[in-house]
């Protein structure tokens, strides 16, 4: 088959996926919705869920049309400059829509993905009424709806723009132009994920605080004002938020593997620029095939039914992958040196391999069943304070293997496309992005897991809330496990995949830039411009991180004055005689976390830029500022996957050493240390401690990093000009 | 006067100091030495910070002869190969034996601060039963003898070894030999200040752990047996550690900044080369009126007696600055552009305002004046949970002011630089080199000012334990509390004179290579092998604070299971009727911190060795090992920079956030919160948290940053050929 037939193939691929994710949600929707009192609680959950939603949707628009119109403005103001007058007419308008375009799919996917989750929480506790087998399979194929979707709107988006702007001929240009669907996605991916980040974990601390510590109530229990809210977050947060996270991961990574494509033209033709779209889709139907094989036998630990289903998967997106690599990346016509597509296709296994490295260092320094988790509770024996200390040094300390593993496969990808494509310019690094192509191809089916888990934290939490029975409470407490672990997965998976995808997206700035300008710039660090744009890109991610982490405690502030006010007005509410209004906690939370989100969101938008601007009107130092934000970025990004990698894994870490203890298995001197205990309360500390590390900060980190790249895509012919 | 004056002066002034030093300790130690119950107590705390001195000069001596062999070895056996050849004969005699100097003037250094202060601290005490003006000027001077001996030494170790490998002559290689002995240097400060930083910490996490939490004793309190363990710690983390890290601060600058001198010859001729070395022997003069016009009334804060004093050494080290500038910094001889000597000194003033700029932001971040403390106050009401969170929140935010400060002094000097030498190739960056030498050039008044903060301590301690009158208790805490202030200072004015010295020891790095390979590398980023490089610098920062912070929980166990085991065998302790085993404590904390300063030690000086050498063998990508390990290098200064900031500001904001709770002027709706409140509880696990942050990890970051450059400097041929 021809090249021609290629995005045809990906767009009947991305609509069929769309339909079997429609299937899928009509299954979910159609299963048994569980008793009234189970109802009462998820519809609770589902208004206050859609109430945010549509309060952070407004909010975002409006940030959203404001960025639009300056980028069109822009880029408008300067179109008869020479290197915005040759990205060809209407490109003011072409970024600027695809802008919009990536913007609004981008809020789909996070609608999406809440929607079917807020419904399949009930059914999932419905199911697990009578089968486990059912109720995982509810909540897996929920979570696939949201994955197939998102992945599935990415490549429409993205071939789309491409047909529409007939890309297949202007090739060189378009894929300059639908940067900005790219910097969209990842516009409001970040306010997502940081809005609903700072809900969730503000919502949790709150309830959590007044709650457990406070007035000694359980997790979970109704007398609490601020569970629905709780139970709310982990909708908004982990479901729409990431959802919107791994929506622009998808669409930046293709759009940047493209750009690369553009550069090794003259090897491969449109067949270079066209493979990641290829191989994503492939990886979509291997997907489908993944989530459908999935089901356990009743007495199984579902964790190895998701992992079966996760193997379908990958040896079905390696024969897509190879499928694409033989039909695409093989010289294009006459004259063209030696390649082997074995080497290519070895780099997208060592993107695979890099992603089950990630799967497992995540395990090991998140699971109780090993040293780092274990010693977390060990030194809760002497406090909070010590348990507070060894955290920190797990989750410090838990950056080294994930960045050897990176560093492996980075050079061993480097080596293999200068392998295959026989020392031409660029194909080392091309290497690189066909390996971050092959990490990335199962990435529908780890969305599926990953939301896989607030579907389960819900049905748990409405079982415990609705009082039912033990057996069935213990039937929900195991997939509640699995989804936590499988949410600390799919973490892991989506930083080291930022991170192998940054180079990539690095190389397609410079290839911007070379274009534009004409000189191939490097990023030198031995000049004092561009060593401080790298210490300002380190720095912004530890001031976002900052700011991120205060909105939580201010924003719980708001909580837990409520929560004790409630209970200080009606004092019923403790002795189970009246409920509390927890309709009023819900709104609390929103307009607080709305509030909080807008200081950090705005400084890592405008930091790049100003640093832009900033170095093009100090460029008397003989300095563009294109190089000291090329400096940004890569510094910018190499702190930002450490500092997601320690609060996303240290806040895992004492999550589960906390969870530990309450097992049972915890002892010291085989007495076992349980519940209640004194370490019990320290290692309490420590989850509290690490809720916004790892589900606020360290989340946000991940949309961060793409962010930065993205924003400087857009605005590169701006800082040179 | 001729260029030639230029060593015997420095020299002189150098001899010069050291004999004032000996003034000063003469006095301090004719001093009164106090009432015996006081004395029993310092004689303890001497013994014990003697005898943990004795043994770790023995394990570090052990590790030292093995570098030392290794050094010889390599450059050995390499003898033959060009570009160690033309270092000239006896190099690998040469740098070794600069590096046993180094090693040895490190721990001389070392010993001597500590000598001082453990005689200094009995005195301080006794002398404030009387006067406070009289404590205040034992304490500083105390603390002068080591802040001269410090420079004094390094000025004789570079200026001495410059003369008697002829630098004079062959100024081209002997500064490339005479690295040695900034590699000696941070060799040890990095084990000195792991090892004391270890040991104080756990003494002091230890002690109160089981004495405040458990037994419910105050600091400070006699029954405890591991007090005066905590009181060797100040000396051994604080005096010891800190007086070897400065040390090697000074050296390797010195020495960086010879080299940048060595690329500007044909503009200053030798002048150029020495400008370093005069500029801080002013500096020395500078500290000594300082240090001896300090007096203050009784009834004023000492505080302010210290900022004038230090205001008085900056205004003449200004003088002497603008001399030396005059002197050396002009064309030597025949043809040159334009010199213009006002930028020259208008960089150095800019490093001058620098150290000013991070005194006044450090002060911002960790009293209790200002809002990021009371913030963390304020969220202690909610718990232990929140405190920590809202720490960790004030660490990273306070990143942010200092690396603009930084960004801002390397803008400007670079531009000085520029303006000065009318464009000459790496004017801008000598413009940076002469920013570093005048931040550094009032660097024994700081040092001073540091020691002056663990005499007070001890100070205090000894008045509490040997129970004397309120009155005088009142001004040891008035001291106390200014010793805080001073220690908090020294290690932002340590960070930010590392931030701006890392460009000079870059450049030397940059420079040695050329000279070696005759090829101008950059630091050229978006090449993979370099990319790798500094993302494993980065990450050796994470690993090693977690190392570091594991290491103080580990020793500290052993501290708690050793107290423990005291009150329950000796139930006579806690009624005060029979006396605590201290010596054995001070043992356990010995053996214990000696055991973990290893690892983490390792790991700092391996990486780099193995990352130079890994990438060495694989050049087949085209890449020396030289580029990968400056990757590593700057990246790994840049994290480095953020991370000792955040820990050392994080855990300084912790500990003022106790004492403001503590002081009794936190309310909350008009009631003061004070001791023994539900926040003070919470503040001090934030405290303790802290600990390990600002006295153990925080300070050896300071050396590893520096220790990166000087092992860099001294094995670059190595990586090459």
């Amino acid at each position: 088959m021809g090249v021609d037939a290629v995005l045809p193939v990906v767009l009947i691929i991305s609509i069929f996926s769309l339909v079997v994710a429609g299937a899928l949600a009509r299954q979910v929707l159609a299963a048994d919705a569980g008793k009234p009192e189970m109802r009462d609680i998820s519809d609770a959950i589902r208004e206050g869920a859609e109430a945010f939603l549509r309060r952070q949707y407004r909010t975002i628009a409006m940030l959203a049309v404001v960025a639009a119109a300056v980028i069109f403005g822009f880029y408008f103001y300067n179109r008869g400059v020479k290197n915005i007058a040759e990205m060809g007419s209407g490109t003011a308008f072409k970024v600027t829509l695809s802008f919009v375009v990536g913007a609004l799919c981008s809020g789909i996917a996070g609608y999406i993905g809440m929607f079917v989750s807020i419904r399949a929480n009930i059914r999932t506790a419905a199911a697990a009424m009578t089968s486990l087998n059912r109720a995982l399979q509810i909540a897996l194929r929920g979570g696939a709806v949201s994955g197939l979707t998102v992945v599935a709107m990415s490549l429409l988006g993205v071939g789309g723009l491409f047909l529409v702007f007939n890309g297949l001929h202007d090739y060189q240009h378009v894929p300059l132009q639908i940067v900005g669907f790219a910097f969209g996605a990842s516009f409001v991916a970040l306010f997502a994920q940081l809005g609903g980040g700072i809900y969730t974990k503000a919502a949790d601390v709150g309830a959590d605080l007044v709650g457990k510590v406070e007035a000694g109530i359980p997790e979970d229990d109704p007398r609490n004002p601020a569970v629905i809210a709780d139970l709310v977050g982990d909708n908004v947060g982990d479901c729409a938020g990431r959802g919107a996270d791994l929506f622009e991961s998808t669409a930046a990574e293709n759009i940047g593997a493209m750009i690369l494509g553009i550069a090794l033209y003259p090897v491969f033709g449109m067949g270079g620029i066209l493979f990641p779209l290829l191989a994503r889709a492939f990886g979509l139907l291997a997907t489908m095939v993944g989530v459908l094989t999935v089901r356990c036998r009743e007495d199984e630990d579902p964790m190895n039914a998701l992992n079966r289903g996760y193997l379908v998967t990958t040896v079905l997106a390696m024969i897509g992958f190879g499928i694409s690599v033989r039909w695409l990346l093989r010289p294009a016509g006459r004259s063209m040196a030696h390649v082997h597509q074995w080497y290519l296709l070895g780099a997208g296994v060592i993107g695979i391999l890099t992603a089950y490295a990630f799967v497992w260092i995540t395990q090991y320094y998140t699971e109780y069943k090993y040293r780092p988790v274990r010693s977390i509770a060990e030194a809760s024996r002497t406090g909070p304070a010590t348990n507070i200390i060894s955290g920190l040094a797990v989750g410090l300390e838990c950056t080294g293997l994930p960045v050897l593993a990176i560093s492996a496969a980075l050079m061993g990808a480097y080596w293999c496309g200068k392998m295959g494509l026989g020392g031409i310019p660029g194909a080392g690094l091309y290497g690189t992005a066909i390996a971050t192509m092959g990490m990335l191809a199962p990435c529908a089916y780890i969305l599926a897991m990953d939301t896989f888990g607030p579907i389960t934290d819900n049905a748990g939490g409405i079982i415990e809330m609705s009082r039912q029975p033990e057996a069935i409470r213990h039937k929900t407490d195991r997939l509640d496990a699995v989804g936590n672990t499988t949410k600390a997965l799919t973490k892991g998976y989506a930083i080291g995949s930022a991170a192998l995808a940054a180079f990539l997206l690095f190389r397609a700035y410079l290839d911007e830039v070379v274009k534009i300008t004409g000189v191939d710039i490097g990023v030198d660090l031995t000049r004092v411009p561009v060593f401080v744009g790298a210490l300002l890109g380190a720095t912004l991610v530890f001031v976002f991180s900052s700011l991120a982490i205060k909105a939580v405690g201010q924003a719980a502030q708001v909580v837990i004055s409520e929560v004790r006010r409630q209970f200080k007005e009606n004092p019923g509410i403790m002795k189970g005689t009246s409920k509390p209004d927890y309709a009023r906690c819900v709104d609390i939370v929103t307009v607080g976390a709305l509030r909080q989100m807008v200081a950090p969101g705005l400084l890592a938008v405008l930091t790049p830029v100003a640093v832009g601007f900033g170095f093009k009107y100090l460029s008397r130092y003989g300095q563009p500022g294109a190089e000291s934000v090329a400096g940004l970025l890569m510094v910018g990004t190499i702190a930002g996957i450490l500092m997601a990698t320690f609060m996303n894994n240290g806040g895992g870490a004492w999550d589960n050493a906390k969870k530990y203890i309450e097992s049972g298995l915890f002892k010291v001197d085989g007495v076992v240390v349980g519940k209640k205990s004194e370490p019990h309360k320290a290692a309490v500390v420590g989850d509290t401690v690490g809720d916004p590390f790892k589900d606020t900060a360290g989340p946000s980190l991940h949309v961060l990093i793409k962010l930065l790249s993205t924003i400087t895509l857009v605005l590169a012919p701006l800082f040179i000009i």
